[in-house]
């Protein structure tokens, strides 16, 4: 173990092979950002990232932001910040959060480079590897990446039409422990929830934080869509219910712009000083510049206003997709979401999500397959479908394209019933399918 | 283990106190930054920080660069980006390397979060707790603090005017496998070191570089100074020697503005693919936003010539220092550094830099002890003077203030010789003085 010059095994060309900390065999590809790039070409019509729709955002309201910021702050826009985040900005999070019923003080805010790195460093804090995340089957693939980083084990928890059940949580707990195994956090979201559309009813919450509070489980309530409803207000956070216990994470990503790369967490105290300390240890301070700039639009802007022209944007879209799975997939189902980006899929038990990828993104279509959501790789009978980005009229295009692979896999699979395995056909590999192994 | 319950300990109030990772213990808040709130009152000559003096940069520069931005790359300015970073971005950072004689393809380029970022990247790649890292003594503050956090065991190699010394360098490494260490990387600012000022000279550098190939010890090269030379260019950084055996890392921190938050890292092929992964776990995709306004800026504006501002600035201040220091404080010694920030200060052995701290900010002064330069909490008897962000005058002014405190201490501690040891004295803990062990 003393001598570590690079020398090659032979089966990789990497000389620092052996250099690499344990960790870093945990971090893998996405398959959601693998994705991107097939995505982009402009003739597919994409269902698959969580892309927010930005041109909704009138471009003056930016630049005169910028300006008027330019104006008065340049001097210190261009400096380094306070690790913590901009006081000004914190403040005005706060405002954003009492919109969800949330009643925090700026000092408890911690800000981040979106929220992503919030999730990075709780789990950072609080992860020895071997130690169980639960979450919910499905979960957020970069919340399961950031996991994998850290050596942790996920624990997934199924959910019903209503969110998480609090007896599951419990069971999954009690079972963790008879294991020796040490529960260090749920991780949920509970709100319009990615992947799965689903959101925590309000009966529950309750019941969910009493459950993890009696068992001494914090709880990491990522909430980046909870603004973001069409019909009707969502339940207040878990948040609200027991402030020393949750870890809440919040994001501009979705309510203004994720170009800006600014999120937050809001943690009880204690944990708040740590999560500050983290921060600037990864990254010394965020952004002075996009913390002035977006000081600046919540002040001058009507932010309020813009939110709600993202709820008509989205509300048709979602309304979009539903139809058009109504009237191309009924032999599919799906959920109904009240808020957020997605419509979670579940396919006849032929056919198998990733299997199928290569085959649509030959139909121009593309959708995010079920296994990326998944710590175990499960999830091949799933898809997530967003509906965030594309306009109503391309969604339609887009669900009659993918009824085109659906029903066209069903035939395939159906004519040669008996002879065909799901391993991967001939065509499929030609525009580069997964492995035969569905891990 | 596997009981979680929070419960107070009785020493701590923290309820989350047991839950915590192991490596949450290294997280601690680091001295220059703690700095940060004491030297920002205005009545204070803060010769402490490294701000850059972004006031040099003409504000209509700036806004120019972000409307012709918005023009034209409004949507993809809001939207997520690219997890390694906008290619237009990342060639204009290979062009900015040739200026120091780097060959480098936009696709060996990683940016990241500030070259923070880069460094926590690089380190939760490659250590395991109880790695060895070696780095200068003293080193940067940022870097250790990130080194800790990983449970990294640092280990300082002493330099000379010329910088490292490759003999020190190779019974070091040595010396840590024949006590059966790992020795996974070199951390090393070899041009403007901060904080020392040195840098390494050209004929150590094939020697270096040479010494860490031969025994198979990955260099991580950080230089964010690079460009900001005074009096000739420095000798070409140690990534043209080796290019794959050095993760290179810079930033636009000095040379543009820190408050954008964008640096990048260099790295062999295997190890770079490897930090995209690590970056879109932390952060998914930096901000598009900066990545974009940057951009601009270096396409429409002529930024060799604002380089050239920033060394005329920080050479006038340099200047200003050195005169000072041999005006006010010839009983001291110091280095003469040809670029970067940074003075490097050596104390009478009677005095201890963190213990006078107090004293100097009485006296309206500021600067950084040594002590938060090395991982073992030495450095007494140095201290760091930045001459980066206070006018020529305001630096007189403080190196003035700053010789009345030493001379007082002086004065004070010979009166009482022998009866005074280097404990903090009452009026010193009034104001808040460390604790009296001098770590």
């Amino acid at each position: 173990m003393s001598d570590l010059r690079p020398t090659g095994t032979g089966t990789d060309l990497d000389p620092w092979l052996a250099t690499y900390a344990e960790r870093a065999s945990g971090l893998a590809a996405s398959e959601v950002r693998a994705l991107f790039a097939v995505a982009s070409r402009p003739e597919v019509v994409s269902l698959a990232g969580g892309m927010p729709y930005v041109r909704a955002i009138p471009r003056e309201l930016v630049a005169g932001a910028i300006d008027r910021m330019l104006l008065t702050d340049a001097p210190a826009a261009l400096q380094y910040g306070s690790g913590q985040g901009l006081p000004r900005l914190r403040e005005h999070i706060v405002e954003v959060m009492a919109e969800e019923g949330i009643a925090a003080s700026p000092d408890d805010v911690v800000t981040t480079t979106g929220s992503q790195q919030a999730i990075d460093l709780v789990t950072k804090l609080f992860i020895d590897p071997g130690d169980v995340i639960l979450a919910e089957g499905p979960s957020y693939v970069g919340a399961l990446g950031v996991f994998k980083s850290y050596q942790a084990r996920v624990v997934h928890l199924p959910m019903d039409a209503d969110g998480l059940v609090p007896e599951v949580l419990e069971a999954a707990i009690l079972e963790q422990r008879s294991l020796g195994r040490t529960v260090k956090f749920l991780y949920t979201i509970p709100t319009f929830h990615n992947p799965a559309g689903t959101t925590l009813s309000a009966e529950r919450r309750p019941r969910i934080v009493e459950t993890c509070r009696r068992l001494g489980v914090l709880i990491v309530e990522d909430n980046p869509y909870g603004l973001l409803w069409f019909d009707e207000a969502p339940p207040k956070p878990l948040q609200t219910l027991n402030p020393e216990g949750v870890v809440y994470l919040g994001s501009f990503s979705k309510t203004f712009a994720p170009g800006f790369r600014v999120g937050w967490a809001v943690a009880p105290h204690a944990i708040r000083e740590k999560l500050v300390l983290a921060t600037e240890s990864a990254i010394l301070s965020p952004s002075s510049f996009n913390h002035h700039l977006i000081s600046e639009y919540l002040e001058t802007v009507d932010w309020r206003a813009q939110i709600s022209r993202f709820r008509d944007v989205y509300r048709e879209r979602r309304d979009a997709m539903l139809a058009a799975l109504g009237r191309y997939l009924p032999n599919l189902t799906w959920n109904e979401p009240n808020g957020g980006f997605y419509v979670w899929v579940g396919l006849p038990e032929e056919l198998h999500s990733k299997q199928m990828l290569p085959r649509a993104v030959r139909e121009l279509v593309a959708y995010t397959p079920g296994t990326g959501f998944y710590a175990d790789g499960s999830g091949g009978r799933e898809m997530r479908l967003s509906f965030c980005y594309p306009t109503p009229a391309d969604i339609e295009v887009g669900i009659q394209r993918l009824a085109t692979v659906v029903n066209g896999e069903l035939e395939l699979v159906r004519a040669f019933a008996g002879t065909v395995s799901l391993a991967p056909r001939r065509d499929d590999r030609a525009v580069g399918a997964p492995p035969p192994d569905l891990r």
